[in-house]
């Protein structure tokens, strides 16, 4: 089997394959244009008949457990990314697999991480067939140069919820690393040594997954409270005596930046809400964990603080500094999908205003109606942005996939998009005619912040009037594109080949984009 | 269209139809016999673009959400019973269809109230077909007397999860009354003026009804936490000036008996449970919100109070007896499916240990386990027991439906199952030779305790043994119905024709038993 077939040009005039990995996929139609017909996927119906009276799920072994579930070759494996690079699971889970001389498996994560570089050897010798989440660092490289063996497809994490609920992706079995669980598989992200705070990334494998394995390195009798997963959805319980590694699974190190050019994006980019009218009290926002985003917070916090208002949520990737705004009574609510560090993951023990969403909540597509879509702005990063204002996440410069889209994608429908960016990085400039990869749609992304200037999209004439007369520089993208290249000249075109080596799903599941294997 | 056909005697030896009201039904097998095949029913997907951009979804008027939801013939509408007797909405969505013209509509309560009497007139004029829920009081009358155009179908708690879920009950339009909510239609019971602590019961219609209307007298801003029905399931939201009788959601009055019998009752099962070792440390209970058992429960207090103990969990209906062993220490957690009087709602509130459960996490028997088969004893009603042990909780000894079923038959598959019940009501024998409608299979239920005295199954050798030597007064259950009869005399048999007139679901869905038309 080809891994992709039937290339076409979709609505954002990218070449995308119509068959991925033997399936039919539907090529991106525009922002809101595609409209979904059938039902949703219809998991197996169980019967209590088959599981424990008492109750008690627990299997010595995960390999007992895997074996049980039926472990075979061509199923869908997929795992949660909430313990980040410290997670001690998934790679076990493909050693057992390769053990037990099982092939063409697809690993279906939320997302990857460095610590999942070891699963190399199996997407070499067929253990594993390709990657339908994210590939990155190490993964990525593989990917790029092709030698993965069937097309990597990489979804946001509405995305992936989406895909699993419509059937897009069915997953055969998901084994779920829970920091505590009790014997009937309820689980909680908020306690135990490998506390990642919530364990929202793996709602829908345990909802739509026909075989549902849980695995704690803390195991409680029942009740486990709060059960964020459900043992009503869990078929086996497995205790092991560690599953992820707590320094790995919360940094507990993330600082907002010392970097003056980055603190003076963060400061431009406040100052900005601020002139537009979007800092005011009840307003909420979004911002990632990196330095310039947590110093955006800090801002936003202060302004609150001095104007004695408040924002009426925030969503996070929590941290530190959202923990405090939320304590010191500047947020009434932090709608939470993933906490980035340990004052996060106390926080949403301990606060009742601290709050534990999910893909489902937050970022579902194919719901009715979704969070990230009524927050006032969001602050995101990008590794390119053209000059349509169209933005790349997932690859680089030079055409490597390196990264995952996350909730990035998304995030682009909440009421502002703005994206901090230095105009150049490594004198390569970021501002570019066309990005190498699309994971955002221009008419979705309405500022770009650099540190020569500010680029507001021409469809927001609204933020245009609003800005009038201000001290910020406001200028065209095409005066900041044409700055950056007068410093670092035109930047050269990533070396490419024409083959597709994964491709990109927009939040409707349509293919936006293709990766490219790079021409090494 | 007949009401049924099909009739066949099942492994209960009833007589039951397999098609009702036009569709298959299966006969019961016998505990645990039936195992389902196929898939659990597969809503239709959405897609936010035909949602509201802000996540407002606030509609004028019910009336004009159920037109936009398209209320029309022969469609199958839910509402919850979480405001008990005190429901003003349900009939409101009646009188509008009427006003409307809609007929043969199929009402899908989780249980009925005397305040929905007034439903009677729309069976009559052929607005609502049947019902498929609880017909209690009049409504139980009406139906006993042949007179609903449909068959009615009763179900357990549990057994209408499972119906929903299961697919073989579509719901096309659920209402769900919502003491909090907001714009985007998350909902919570725990606060507002007609506040009935939680929302379980609506919990499957929200997540498989077509459309989904959440009503409210108190509309919030965005975000309503706890989100107990979740807002991205939900298509229009609306608000009211009042929705439901507060003194009527919560009584406020439920008491431990006064009865010298019944406290006798509570007193003498007390101290079975506690010679049967069951009161232990951390052994788990549900009583229900009578008088008698609510004084068990006090019992049970009292023992853990003088014995340094405590229970690992009670499952509610909860009630202020259980809410102050909770804040006494004395129990672990509240399970609670639905909150008895005031100090409950206050309790979800505020503790953390009093639990929002729901018929998917606590009864539903097509689900991998549930919250109510480990719990190590429940303490349960019965209008009748039969010689078998088979007990009815539907049906009097006239013939006549008046009660629902709650979640009495999933309680059933609880470790240790034990009615207390007086050997005599108004003169009319308890114990009988067959009870006039099985709902409880007699292998489920372990003990009878009457004021003179407790039989327990032969099944239970176990509990036979550990009973040996008690002060208690042990006997069999032919024993206790032969000393009732010579105090009473032998009961008539009610008198019933051979018309069915509603059917009984058991637990896995299957047709444990029929209703008969009275013959009066």
């Amino acid at each position: 089997m080809s891994k992709y077939d039937k290339l076409t040009t979709n609505a954002a005039g990218r070449t995308v394959p119509q068959i991925v990995n033997g399936k039919e996929a539907i090529p991106f139609m525009g922002v809101g244009k595609y409209h979904p017909t059938g039902r949703k996927y219809a998991p197996l119906i169980a019967s209590c008949i088959d599981y424990p009276d008492d109750g008690n799920k627990v299997i010595p072994t995960l390999k007992e457990a895997l074996i049980r579930a039926g472990l075979k070759d061509g199923m869908a494996i997929s795992t949660h990314h909430h313990f980040r690079n410290g997670d001690l699971v998934a790679v076990q889970i493909f050693d057992i697999a390769a053990e037990l001389g099982v092939k063409n498996l697809t690993w279906v994560p939320s997302a990857s991480f460095e610590c999942h570089s070891p699963l190399i050897k199996y997407l070499e010798d067929g253990t594993i067939h390709h990657i339908e989440g994210s590939m990155n660092g190490a993964l990525g490289r593989f990917t790029s140069e092709g030698k993965m063996q069937g097309l990597g497809v990489l979804r946001s994490h509405g995305g992936r919820y989406q895909a699993i609920q419509d059937g897009d992706v069915h997953i055969d079995i998901t084994v779920i690393a829970a920091p505590t669980a009790d014997p009937f598989g309820n689980a909680t992200g908020d306690r135990g040594a490998a506390a990642c705070g919530l364990l929202g990334f793996a709602l829908a494998d345990s909802q739509y997954a026909d075989k549902v394995i849980v695995v704690t390195d803390n195991l409680m009798p029942f009740p486990c409270v709060p059960w964020q997963i459900q043992g009503n959805y869990v078929d086996y319980v497995v205790a092991m005596d560690i599953i992820g590694i707590p320094e790995k699974i919360v940094s507990g190190t993330t600082e907002i930046t010392k970097s003056p050019d980055r603190l003076l994006l963060a400061e431009m980019t406040a100052q900005f809400c601020d002139e537009a009218g979007i800092v005011r009290d009840g307003f909420s926002f979004q911002a990632g964990a990196g330095g310039t985003a947590l110093s955006i917070g800090v801002y936003f916090a202060e302004m609150c603080r001095k104007r004695g208002m408040k924002a009426r949520f925030a969503r996070g990737g929590s941290n530190k500094y959202l923990v405090k705004m939320l304590e010191d009574g500047l947020v009434d609510y932090i709608l939470d999908g993933q906490t980035f560090d340990l004052e996060g993951v106390r926080s949403m023990r301990e606060n009742p205003g601290h709050l534990n969403t999910s893909p489902f909540t937050s970022y579902n597509f194919h719901g009715k109606g979704n969070f990230a879509q009524f927050v006032d702005v969001v602050i995101l990063g990008a590794t390119e942005v053209d000059v349509n204002f169209n933005a790349n996440v997932v690859t680089h410069s030079d055409g490597y996939l390196l990264h995952g889209i996350g909730g990035w994608m998304n995030c682009l429908m909440s009421k502002c998009v703005i994206l901090p960016i230095p105009l150049f990085r490594d004198r390569m400039p970021v501002i570019l005619d066309e990005v190498t990869t699309i994971c955002g749609p221009g008419e979705l992304i309405d500022v770009i912040v650099t540190e020569r200037g500010i680029a507001i999209n021409p469809l927001r004439p609204d933020l245009i009037e609003k800005l009038k007369g201000s001290e910020l520089t406001i200028r065209t993208i095409h005066e900041l594109k044409a700055e950056a290249e007068k410093i670092c000249g035109k930047p050269a075109k990533p070396r490419l080949t024409d083959e597709v080596v994964a491709v990109i799903k927009w939040i409707d599941g349509t293919v936006i984009d293709s990766v490219f294997r790079v021409d090494k």
